[in-house]
């Protein structure tokens, strides 16, 4: 009944949130910013449920399975998106994001 | 001693917030997004800050005026921005962040 | 398709996250601090959700039908638990956590 | 110009994060939490700056060093009163909480 359970889940979300905005903060960057407008909305929406969920999940939160069953699904949508760019920080963002979505998955199945 | 005497300025800043994610997401929807690069970033940033002064506020946080210290700061850098751009989105957004800039600064004197 | 068709579901979300941070803020200072213990927490769960959805709908997020179902769950736990409590803080967050619950699930149907 | 700048910072601040909601967590089910009432809402505070602070950082904010500043004097407050509880989540957060106070202010210099 401690934080210890979500341990992995809460890591893969924080690393995903870090992906998220440091894709947010490089596509902003581009000169061709107009072409990854979709890729910095659902960076900041995946950046914004995964804190939402590492914070859930480290006080204990009754609803921690309800948000990670949530965060999941953007995690997948910010991934799809990154997919389509050829970018090393749009590569690495689809990365964690693909991985977040699998370990939140497989927390929900668990709980 | 209660949020009673930080009732203007919890709704100046969730007035700003939403100002700001209006024009966050009008930004992005822009065909020259590219030109909109820094409002966008700035109008995420000011959101963020303003949501966080909010909360701050009403759950009469001992950091409350620190924390509208620093949001009266993003307020101001993100309605220069605004200012920079033809848009109604961003005309309102300008007028939301001086506007909460300027109560912010009076409650943080007040205080 | 704007943040015109949310307007009225960020409010009750915002009047629902003032509410439940009034309510933890009142509840720490109570002298029965331990009685309150679930109400303070459902508190902050419901002031982290409903101030979560009002910056989803303000961004047009692509989640923000998902996020509200969720925060009328939130809501929901949170309401049942403060009208277990004779205080004014409780009774009111009470009222606006039903008010927030029943605009968030009309707002999903609509979607 | 990259977020590995802030790569410590931002450890320091996800730890901290985690060691304040665990805290939260932990004081709400201590039979005593009327004791705990001040650890409680500053867990919640510091819990809350660490987890904005690590967003702007990982996003590269033109604040995350007036935000970094903040952060430092919400963790050691947080520290001072943990250290006053004879509790292993009480110690460990005071210990992450000065951990990431330093951390914090070496940024803020270096910056």
């Amino acid at each position: 009944m401690s934080h210890q359970k979500f341990k992995e889940c809460i890591e893969a979300c924080l690393a995903c949130m870090e992906a998220c905005n440091h894709c947010f903060d490089a596509c902003l960057r581009e000169e061709e910013a107009s072409m990854m407008a979709d890729c910095i909305r659902l960076d900041r929406e995946c950046a914004e449920i995964c804190s939402f969920a590492a914070q859930a999940m480290s006080r204990n939160s009754p609803f921690a399975v309800e948000i990670c069953e949530l965060c999941a699904r953007v995690c997948e949508a910010c991934g799809e998106e990154c997919l389509k760019h050829d970018r090393v920080h749009c590569r690495e963002c689809a990365e964690a994001c693909f991985a977040c979505a699998e370990i939140c998955r497989k927390m929900v199945v668990a709980a």
